[in-house]
């Protein structure tokens, strides 16, 4: 192998493909849902496959809901972080740019709907399969699949908003404000 | 003090004021959110306050979102739990018989719509209190508004579905059956 070639294998073994959450900036990195930084959560990871917005997540015997079946809230929080983190990175790549450019887009959730369609196996992973519905200026609406063994098991609907960095220091000092 | 005055300030020393969750049978009580044989989980607790239903919790620390506030995802989880025991005490309520007859009522989620509408603080107790809007058979339609020091933060509203015992069973064992 001549020295270019093994120069571009090291940048291609060097290389990770990084998920929506990993360029959260730290500050804004503890949710417990997607935050990287917060060892007690869930830390779900999030990534394009396409168009759709793909995550996987393996729910702890402890997720459960009656015997054997996960409990609908952490469905919901996985459809609520995954379309988060979609959101945000719907928005960067409307405005086509990278998503370690600034300013940096956090999302938050104006409203979430979750239609439990069937119940959801506890054992294996679960993969949750998110669709960008519509930008509208910072509100983006995102359609979210939760499928257990190839079955559809929940479907859910998110309002996210992003935050611009001068907005979440502004919020962050007065929780009286109101989101919507 | 005679006797009779004594045995029945023994009986009210002993009473304890049972949760809707505490009459859950120890088979369906292992639920992340509500149920009180979870461990790991949140294990709420609501009762009747006149009509409505009313739960406390409070977040651990590691229940962030962005710093200083609670996740959404367990603000979706609470409202959750909260309903689907409120849902269950209705039921008994309507039939006019109490929470330890059988055959048992226990509920789970068809439908939960979060509406975020502030940032809820991650300091001191949260308040949930649930209005049964409708029953229609054994599905019931409730509303609950969650507040955070006297702020209305949250306002969820969930179909929850009773399953009976011999359904319980039926459906434990064929997870692919719809639940509506």
């Amino acid at each position: 192998m001549d020295k270019i070639s093994t120069f571009v294998l090291k940048i291609l073994i060097n290389m990770e493909i990084k998920a929506f959450q990993d360029y959260y900036p730290d500050d804004f990195n503890q949710c417990y849902g997607c935050g990287g930084l917060n060892e007690h959560g869930h830390q779900i990871k999030s990534f394009w496959e396409g168009d759709k917005a793909i995550a996987e997540f393996e729910p702890k015997p402890y997720h459960t809901s009656l015997p054997g079946y996960v409990y609908g809230g952490l469905i919901a929080s996985l459809i609520d972080c995954h379309s988060t983190g979609t959101a945000a990175a719907a928005l960067y790549k409307k405005e086509g740019r990278p998503m370690d450019s600034t300013p940096p887009f956090r999302c938050v959730t104006a409203s979430l709907h979750v239609d439990y369609l069937r119940p959801t196996p506890l054992d294996g992973k679960l993969k949750l399969e998110a669709t960008v519905k519509n930008i509208d200026g910072k509100r983006v609406n995102i359609l979210v699949e939760l499928f257990w063994g190839g079955k559809l098991c929940a479907k859910g609907e998110v309002v996210a908003v992003a935050v611009g960095e001068k907005w979440l220091s502004r919020w962050i000092s007065n929780s009286d404000e109101s989101l919507i």
